[in-house]
């Protein structure tokens, strides 16, 4: 990793533990001299998320925290936290996927941004992309952009919500982790599966079709 | 009150049990003809607070909720929810009070458009004023106009958030619930003292102070 590229200096990365925001912070790591990891705890439907979301941080040596947002789902209870409920079985069309749990990334980014301040970083880094946002409407970045307007109004604080991913699709994702060194760790250690299989996943649930979908992809438009 | 004012639907007013508050839960209720009042419980300095939300709430047959925001005390340590650390002695001038929990009042309105669309509810009704904002940013018009537009697109829905108090001094707010037939209720049931003394409080907290003064004001306005 060439250190020259590091010209900024804090950045706090909301991490998952799956492939998108793991690129981000693959990304972060070469842009920011120090990067903080912060995650969600929201009663999901896998708590292996949040082992992933640790192991990954220890192997980059990065500084990881996790957030108690149990509340959100009090408020919004669907399929990715509760277990009583069917997760969709096909990769949505034009509607919002039953997993949606609604303002989710507004409430991460908003609790982000506080946690940031505290901090005396402006730099926040999402994994959001408008390319592949599955009918999320807080992953379009017309939402991002508003959000760092109201969230700088808010605090009175120049924010700067980064997005490295918002206009790439899972291809070109796969691209990004493989040109920061990170392709193995991204194919082995991430968890994206809705069935909570590490890695490959369960290879039949929508996301783990999309993402061996973008792999495939992405070895055929550069590696072959 | 004139039943014939009730010409919009449902409100969710958010709801700590202060002077502002209550008297946009009384606003609320000449204009809706449904009303839930949405507290907070973020380990607050003064348990009273809540208490007198559910009195006033009982009191006016309200449907009233707590949520639960103690992260807010995980990630904002600060003199309105910490009890070893002294609030201000004065009111604050151009500066910002040391009791400020940044992004506050942006996670609360945001967890109430998630509770209000959970229940197909599009107002949402918070006391803010600009006139009286103590340096609070997240209390300025141009903050909420630009929330209300970051929550449209977050979830794509058509959000109101009203604001009865935004341009009016404490004098008028005095005059609004006078006006509204709750003068006695706010008097003698609010909590806005930061030593937790109900109605009119210690009388020598910035808060109290404020509140006397535009009192005192309203009397010599209005009733003189």
């Amino acid at each position: 990793m060439n250190m020259n590229t590091k010209n900024k200096e804090k950045a706090v990365v909301v991490f998952s533990g799956g492939q998108d925001s793991t690129t981000c912070l693959l990304w972060a790591l070469k842009n920011y001299k120090e990067v903080i990891a912060l995650s969600f705890d929201y009663g999901q439907r896998h708590k292996k998320e949040l082992e992933c979301a640790k192991d990954i941080t220890d192997e980059l040596n990065v500084e990881w925290h996790v957030l108690d947002m149990s509340l959100l789902n009090q408020l919004a209870p669907n399929s990715l936290t509760r277990t009583d409920i069917e997760v969709d079985k096909e990769a949505p069309g034009d509607g919002v996927p039953n997993s949606v749990v609604d303002g989710r990334n507004m409430l991460f980014l908003t609790f982000a941004a506080v946690f940031a301040k505290q901090r005396g970083i402006t730099d926040i880094i999402t994994g959001v992309s408008q390319s592949d946002f599955s009918g999320y409407p807080d992953c379009r970045d017309v939402f991002i952009k508003s959000l760092n307007t109201t969230l700088n109004l808010a605090m009175d604080y120049t924010f700067c919500v980064e997005t490295p991913l918002m206009w790439i699709d899972k291809a070109d994702t796969w691209k990004m982790a493989d040109d920061l060194g990170g392709l193995e760790l991204v194919r082995e250690k991430t968890l994206t599966c809705y069935n909570g299989i590490m890695g490959e996943g369960c290879g039949t649930c929508p996301s783990c079709k999309l993402r061996k979908h973008g792999y495939n992809e992405f070895l055929t438009r550069y590696k072959q």
